[in-house]
Parts: structure tokens; sequence; C-alpha cells
């Protein structure tokens, strides 16, 4: 395929496809480099990106896997993107657009780091993955790995809920209660991997090939969008890898000559634990990693203890794509949950929220016009979190089977 | 549109496309019917089932809603078809084909039919709808009730686990808890219908209607399996109309002389509530209600309690299709979720899973043959029951963020 190499975001430096994770001169993020020009000779572009295919692999001559046979898939991607116009009402906006990246085989949108990610490591050899996570990212990367054939270690906080083990555990996964900090659990990974050579497939910046497959959301959306940029794409971060990989596709897009604009992209995250967003405000160059968080957004939860500067990366591309970063609080996020099943029948994870959540923000502050072109991926399901919703909801009648009874909880709620 | 009348399946009566439920002679299930020769006239039948297209709608000129400004959708159907190589290795079949229904809006197959069913309330200018139900069908209705912008009321045993409340209350509708059998449930929400004039959208026979959107099931297989049928498909049956639905599908497709064939129906069945398993098995005519469920697959634990000639019914067409009903038990689900989790990377709930079960022990038994072509739908998630999982899995081992302890914990597992 069309992967040359490996390069340092910061210093430049070059490595070869292969097992590596960061860069080995100064530590920065790997970003995989194509030889495009071959592509653009050997690929029929407008046709590419004319046909339809069900899974997101159509776009693999964009992806490291050289070898089709070592593709591991669940049919992932090629999302739904339909226009929201009760909820754009509600919140002004013209041009709302949901991608809804639920329809992914684990309901969220880690299936395409994953797909792509699980790929290379068999492409690689390996027997065995391994990360630190009790969310979206283990039980995608556990069920990926279960369709290898590969063994799949996890590294948990040990407060993680009961149910979200047993999701992980379903697909056959090991997984690793650790007692510590987040930083701890995934320094563990790191040490696990290299001590058991175990293929590392965290899903921040660490694997630089998981973020390959978060690109593939961009070249949806400028299909989905008739071969438009949107003004404006939301993406729910913690990292930022599916920002950066987002933007990286509408770039591609644009140098191929095949998009005339790019999207500004905006980074949100919740108020108790935003690093990247704090940096923004602050004006500042670099980010710096949070202390506790305390918000219901457990997806997007990440301290960015012990790797800042991938935090830094994804400000640095933000801020590329004249775009902003910002927190929401919990009650706005809630607000959002609410918003979203309401009007759209979309039911959202909390993380997935706070992209509608800082919309509406923006359109308020005029930051955003009413008319702009605005995509908002909703990336994780609310029934893993379905407990929040008891925040939400009133007390649920209790009635005997008599019509009567019924006349009179009707009548309360018609006052 | 194409669609002519209703007309009872037991007595033929004939009825206007309109606000009717059963057969006003008999009480019999009606059937929609159309008018075929000006659908072929007028339809290109053949561009139409090799078109790509989101959603179900495509379609529309089998389906009986006549204004397509009352199509309520949340980009439905059209969900993967694959071949599960390395499950059907396991339960020794070569052609064992997987439909994936959770990747619908509200994860389960039931938004095929309230996509339709919720459509001709809009057609017929309802105010609310209404069902009794605490599962998938809930949800799935609540959901295309706020899309619709209608109000939805949902009874629901009180004995239901809070989550599932939770999620269907999470897209506005109202939940109320009723005291009482479920065949007493279920009265009342007939007579809620009859005294506010809600519409009535149980999933069972008794909305007309909504059975035909379970047909959009058979036209995707029948397309996904390149214009084939396949010779089996095996459909988890509560009172059986997904079933029926997709049998239906299949006759249309002969009918117009677009398939040569028609598919084998197996319709699965808990042992723990198993009314038209046992009929079947019994060689009776008549289905009889089931005393108490005793069963994890609760979405399919229908007694028929008040409508057993809905199963009788079911049971007439597997027998037309020369299909089968089969029980299997929760000892066997179980091992299916497993199954299905481990080798195919789907996270099955209860119900889902039984095909599995049922595929398996009918190739045992020599009734299925290793070379046939069999599908099997898998109708909702296990995210909604993942509690389920405790049965199949280990305890979890915790360590402190220490190598030394985890490799401790690796060597009992190699073990």
């Amino acid at each position: 395929m069309y992967a040359t190499h490996l390069s340092c975001v910061f210093c430049g430096e070059e490595h070869p496809i292969d097992v590596v994770y960061k860069c080995r001169k100064c530590g920065g993020v790997l970003d995989v480099r194509y030889d495009y020009e071959k592509l653009r000779d050997e690929v029929n572009l407008s046709e590419l990106f004319s046909r339809k295919e069900d899974s997101l692999w159509k776009y693999r001559a964009f992806l490291p896997v050289r070898d089709s046979r070592n593709i591991v898939s669940l049919v992932e991607g090629m999302t739904p993107l339909f226009h929201a116009e009760s909820l754009g009402r509600v919140i002004g906006l013209k041009n709302l657009y949901i991608k809804d990246e639920r329809r992914n085989p684990t309901s969220s949108f880690k299936d395409r780091p994953y797909s792509v990610g699980v790929s290379m490591a068999k492409e690689f050899g390996a027997k065995a993955t391994v990360a630190a996570s009790s969310g979206n990212a283990a039980a995608s990367l556990a069920a990926y790995s279960a369709k290898a054939g590969m063994d799949c270690y996890i590294f948990v906080h040990d407060k993680v809920p009961a149910n979200r083990i047993l999701e992980i555990q379903a697909y056959g996964a090991r997984v690793i209660r650790v007692k510590g900090y987040s930083g701890e659990i995934f320094e563990m990974s790191l040490a696990a991997s290299e001590k058991f050579g175990w293929y590392n497939l965290n899903t921040t910046f660490y694997n630089p090939y998981t973020v390959e497959g978060d690109k593939t959301l961009g070249y949806e959306i400028y299909e989905q969008m008739k071969f438009g940029v949107p003004d404006w794409i939301f993406i729910p971060i913690g990292t930022g890898p599916l920002l950066v990989g987002c933007y990286k596709a509408f770039k591609e897009l644009r140098d191929l000559g095949l998009a005339n604009a790019l999207p500004r992209m905006v980074g949100v995250q919740a108020e108790g634990c935003a690093p990247i967003a704090k940096a923004f405000e602050e004006n500042k160059e670099e980010v710096e990693p949070w202390g506790t968080p305390t918000t219901i957004a457990r997806s997007v939860s990440d301290t960015l203890v012990g790797h800042p500067e991938e935090g830094t990366y994804t400000l640095r591309v933000i801020r590329e794509s004249k775009g902003y970063a910002i927190a929401v609080t919990d009650e706005e996020i809630l607000e959002a949950i609410d918003l979203l099943a309401r009007e759209e029948s979309v039911l959202a994870e909390p993380a997935s929220a706070t992209v509608i959540a800082a919309a509406k923000k923006m359109t308020e502050d005029k930051i955003i016009d009413k008319d702009e072109v605005v995509v908002c991926p909703i990336t994780g399901t609310g029934l893993k979190d379905i407990e929040i919703m008891r925040k939400l909801r009133e007390k649920t009648p209790l009635i005997s089977a008599d019509i009567g009874e019924l006349e009179r909880v009707i009548e309360t709620w018609m006052k």
C-alpha cells in the first residue's frame, strides 16, 4: 500500500512502519506518512469516494495495513450522518448534523482505531494486545482481539463499575484491576507490553497506527456532505486522536485536490478534567497534566499525566484549524443528553453529549453563525451509562391494572 | 402507494387501511394486502433491489405508508450481514450468516416495526402512542414517538429493572408500572388506547402495520445474499411477527419472480416459555397460552395469554415454510451468548442468542446439513442485559501497580 514511514510530529525524526510507539529520539508523537503521489496515480479517487461499501476498509489505500489478509474487520464505520433539524432549532443552528458513531460494532467510534490497530498487530505477528481502559476502548479492543484470535489484556482502575468489566470479559479478554492513579495504570500497560511482548494499543497517541482509523471519520463526513467540508466539526477529546485523525483526513483531501477548504475543529472537554481547554483559554503553548478528574464524562476524562505532550499536539492541531478548545459543565452535559434523546432520539453517553453542549454555547456566544454547517459525531451509546438518566427522570407511578387508577395518574400529568 | 386493504388471516374478512386492530368479524390477525401487479408495472424492481440506500425506506413501495411526508425514520435497517466462519466451524455449519440487528438506532430489530408503525400513527393523525413492554419494543417506540413529536405511554410490569425504565424515559416517554400479570398489563394498554385515543402499537400482531416493517428484514437478506434465498432462517419468537414478516417478504419476492425458492423458517423459544414450540412438538393445530415464564430470555417470553390465536398463526406460517419451532434451555442460551462474543465479537441479548443454540442443536441432530445456508439475525444487544455475563465470567484479579504482582497473576492464568 502507500504508507512509507513514521515521522515525529515534534522533531521530524523518521522511523520505519514497524512495532514503534513514540519517537526514539525525542519521545514525541509519531505520524504515519504516505506516498500520496503514487496513491493519486494508482487509485481512482473520485470513484473511491462515490462507491458505497459496508465498512471503512473501503479507504484502505489511506490506511497503513499492507496485506489485506491482515485486515480485522467487524463491519465498522459507514455510520449514518443526518440533519438534526429539531435539535438544531433548539440550539439555534440551521445546519446541525449528527454522525451516529453508536452504530459501530461495539457501539462507539473506538472500533475505527481498533479495526486498524488490531490489523497492524496481526501484520506485525503479535500474539496478544494490551491497553489501559475501562470504557469503550477496552470493549472495542477486546472485541477486535477476539476476532483476530489474539489474547487481550486490559488494565482497569479498581473502582470501575462491575458492568463495564463484564462487557470487556464477554469477548474473552483478561481484565486486571489495578490499585493506583490512572497514570500508574497506564504505565502498567507499557511495562506489561515490554515485559511480555503484548502489542500496545492504548488509544492515546501512544500507538501511531490507531489514529489512522480515526481518520476515516473525516472521509465519511466529506462523502456524506456530498463532497463538501463543514464549517465546524466538534469532537469530544481526552487526549485527542479522533480530532487529529479527522482533521488529517481533510488535509489529505485538500492536498489531493478533492476538497477546497478545511473545517475548524472544536475539541470539547468536561470542566472537571480539561487540561487542553485550559491551555487554550490561557493562550499557552504547552498543555499541563490535570489533577483529580471530577466529571460524569468518563470517556474523555484523561488527566494526561505521563503524556502531556500529546495534549500539546492536539492543541497545536486545533489552533492550526482555527478552532477552539472548550470545556462544558456536567449540568450542561446532562441537559445535552436530554436534548439529544428527546429531540433526535439519540441516546448518548455523557462524553458524546459534550459536543452538543459546546455547540449550543458557541452559538449563543455568536462564535458560530446560525447558518454555518456544524457536524457533531455522537461517539458512544448511552446504554453503557444508563444510570446517568436517574438524575434527569421523574419517579415512575405504580398502579393496579385498573383504568380508574390510570385516569388519576394521567390527570396529574396533564396539570 | 400500493397497499389496498387489510385481510383477516383466519376468516378472510376485508377492512380498510385505517385505525383497525384485529378482525371486526372474528377477532383474527389482519394482514396488509397490496396491488402487486400495479407495483410491478410501476416500480423498477431489479433497480430497487440493487440500489444502495441508508434505510429500510428504500422499500417503501412494499410498505403501507401512503404519504412520504409521514415517514418517521431514524435511519433504521440496512444492517450488516456477514459470514460467521469461526462460529460456524464451532457448531458445524459452513455457511452460517449473522445479520446484525443490534446496529439499528435503538440497538434492536424493533426499530423496523416501529419506524413503519409510528409512520402509520402519523398518517392516521394520532397524537399519542401506547404499548405494554419493558424491553426493546418500549425503548424503540419511545424513540420513534419522540421523533414524530407524539406523546408515548408505556405500561411495564412493576418488577421491571430500573435501568430498563430509565432507557424508555430517556426519550421522554411516560412509563406506568402496573401490578398484575403480563396479560393484565397488555389489557391495560388496550383499555387505555380505547379510552384516550392513543394509537396502539403493541408488537404482537395486535397492530396490523408493524409486521410490514419486520418484512424488510427479508428483503435485505435477499439482497445481501446476492439475490439468493437461504435454506434456513432462524428467528427468536415471542408471538412471532418478525418470523411471519420475514417469510412474507420471501413469498412476495417469489410471487414477483425475483426469487425462485422460499426459506424454511425456524421459530426459536426458550424452554421456560415455549407455547409455540410445545404445540409444534405435540403436532397440535392450535397454540395454548403458557403459565408462568421461567427463562433469562425476557424478550421472547410471551405467554400468549389473551391472544393465543396469534401464536397459532405463527405456527401455521412455520409449517407452511416446512420449518420448525424449537425450544432451547437457559444453559444453551448462555453457551450461545459466550460463543457469539468469543467467536464473532457479537454481544447478544439472551433472546437473540437462542437462534445460535437452536442452529447448533439442529445441526447436531442432522436436521440441517453442514453445507446448507443458514441465516441467524441477532435481534438485540447484550448491553441492555450485561448482568447476564456474571454467570459466565471469572473473578477479576486485583493487584497493585507492580509488575511482579502482574507476573504472578499471569502465571496462574497460564497453568
